[in-house]
């Protein structure tokens, strides 16, 4: 077997490393810059919107995967169309490049979401149509962790976005939380899901992961796994799919976001699973048997570390917390960056989440 | 903080990489060639017997640790004179690079041990101190993994050995079974232990650790710590601590052989336990606090893989077996050579057992 091509040197790049270490399977990553996150894999520094710096990096591996989801979908196609295996394909990936794609793909095969049109300028009706005011606005391209992304109460609060073209307008949906649903599926067919978790944000990014999320009923369980799977055999997706998904209240579960790689959810996989994201995102894209999707820890609980999280602080308070596992993704300081996690593994969620929490305040010099 | 040093490229190096990874600690490989296990990782390819190229490496770095015991020991010294910090000290290290010596130092600090004596010449008053035939003859350097040790019933078992110098020879302990106790020490003093692990061989090499060693008296499990404390804090070890003892039928523990490293027997803690031993040793080297050695799971199996361990085989076999852990050490293929493992964890041990028994079935093509 030849090497796995992943693009993009980021932090989930990063993450792979230790699984192909383990399982053996060689790793290259066309990166960004020579400092990248992933710097210390076998990579090539590169740019990935530039067809013939992909098709060079394509040459020197077996299958191409991602880090992120920012290579131009027609340079994808071309590889494609020159045999080169892109997992996830770009039929499944054109999904997580366009918001109103992702929307009206799912809508062609009835996966539960919240109500939504698009706008290139003021329409009350739409706006009635999605249950008044406030509604979610977005750009259909470019937004991430809560970037793209408004809730407005009138058309004034998008006026710049609108002198620029389409814009997704979504119901804003009552959730009484969010889940996420991560799962794998290899080329092959197999599909595996780990159980739902639940994810809590600040600022619109994914600041806590609480892993299985708590006290989630049978039904609202099934539910998520089914949309996971439905998406993933649909529309062909190899690898690991993260659904973004809201409980409403009423017992409703809908899709909110889509990504097709290793997800920010699933981190916490790594301590608790028998098979980390990285490990199963390997298995799946050079299409072997996945792996056990099984807990070894009833309860995991995750904490993003923004701005810094560096080796030298973390020895600093590391007696404290013996059993936190610390993760640096080796990445410049930076404010509001996710810089690194912290898992805490554990029998009693409130315990473990108190757990986490401490950590993180210790680690950021506040007062637990 | 600068970049761990590890000499020796083989796996003990390669499964540190990950740990190093997570962490967001730099870590340099001075290695034996460009194809060493350890090849992933940021390498220097040299000769760890030059001075002048220890010296190099070591000017790049900001500890020295190690992936084997074969640095000769003035080497090291030269280095610590230079200031450099070499972890374990020489001190400590001096104990595996020579048996006899090994032996003494634990005499001279009352480690339970079997009966030994260094012999030139036949003597048949020694051997009747030991107990009389059959006794442990043992080359006082350059054994392993069976290698340089017999059980003699005569003299003329060792003629040839006798020819070249000295000989250790030891009492023929009627063990029970064989355990390990891994522990890990920072400069800073503190000691943390894992629970002690039962280790099965065969033909001389460890074929199967258990994890915890199963039914094991109270008594027991604190001699082996104890006996491990004793050697790391009398010695000054730095780093993972690895005991070799043999449980005796009348209760006593004895100490076999000693590693100062991380070591086969504690490659089932990577899945076990809430920190690896790789983690552990690299948190040691950088005087960091040490690590939860807790268990996640009641039960952990560790067999390993002789011959050839690579990817495209497990593939073949992952889907009876998705919650084995397969290790690679992307060595080349040789008749006899550790070239992998696989960690299975569980709640009973002989099912455990028979998994993990079951899988390298599978994996070398046997019948189950």
């Amino acid at each position: 077997m030849g090497a796995v091509g992943v693009i993009g040197g980021g932090q989930l790049a990063r993450m792979m490393v230790p699984a192909a270490i383990n399982l053996g399977i060689d790793i290259k990553v066309l990166a960004e810059s020579e400092d990248a996150s992933a710097r210390l894999a076998d990579c090539v520094v590169g740019d990935f919107r530039d067809l013939g710096q992909l098709r060079d990096f394509a040459s020197q591996v077996d299958v191409i995967t991602f880090d992120h989801e920012h290579v131009p979908l027609e340079n994808l196609k071309a590889l494609e169309d020159a045999g080169v295996r892109v997992y996830p394909p770009s039929r499944a990936l054109r999904l997580t490049h366009n918001k109103k794609v992702m929307r009206e793909a799912l809508a062609s095969i009835n996966i539960p979401q919240p109500l939504f049109a698009v706008v290139t300028t003021p329409d009350d009706g739409v706006i009635e149509n999605l249950g008044g005011f406030p509604v979610v606005a977005k750009l259909p391209v470019g937004g991430y962790d809560g970037k793209g992304v408004r809730v407005i109460s009138t058309w004034d609060d998008v006026t710049d976005w609108l002198a620029d073209g389409e814009i997704l307008m979504e119901e804003y949906v009552p959730f009484t939380r969010e889940l996420a649903q991560l799962s794998a599926r290899n080329p092959s067919g197999q599909w595996s899901a780990w159980p739902a978790v639940e994810t809590r944000q600040k600022n619109g990014v994914c600041a806590e992961v609480v892993s299985p999320a708590q006290n989630l009923g049978e039904r609202e369980r099934k539910a998520a796994a089914i949309i996971a799977r439905t998406i993933a055999e649909e529309f062909d997706v190899v690898g690991v799919l993260a659904v973004e998904l809201f409980e409403v209240g009423d017992g409703r579960i809908l899709v909110n976001e889509l990504a097709m790689r290793p997800h920010n959810s699933g981190h916490v996989l790594t301590e608790q699973s028998v098979t980390s994201q990285f490990e199963q995102h390997l298995r799946a894209v050079v299409d072997s048997p996945l792996g056990s999707t099984d807990h070894r820890a009833p309860v995991g609980v995750m904490v993003n570390i923004f701005g810094s999280a560096v080796f030298e602080d973390f020895a600093k308070v590391a007696h404290e917390v013996p059993d936190v596992k610390f993760h640096s993704y080796q990445k410049g300081p930076r404010a509001g960056r996710k810089a690194g996690h912290i898992v805490v593994t554990g029998e009693v969620v409130d315990v473990t989440v108190e757990k986490a929490r401490r950590a993180l305040q210790l680690l950021q010099g506040g007062t637990p």
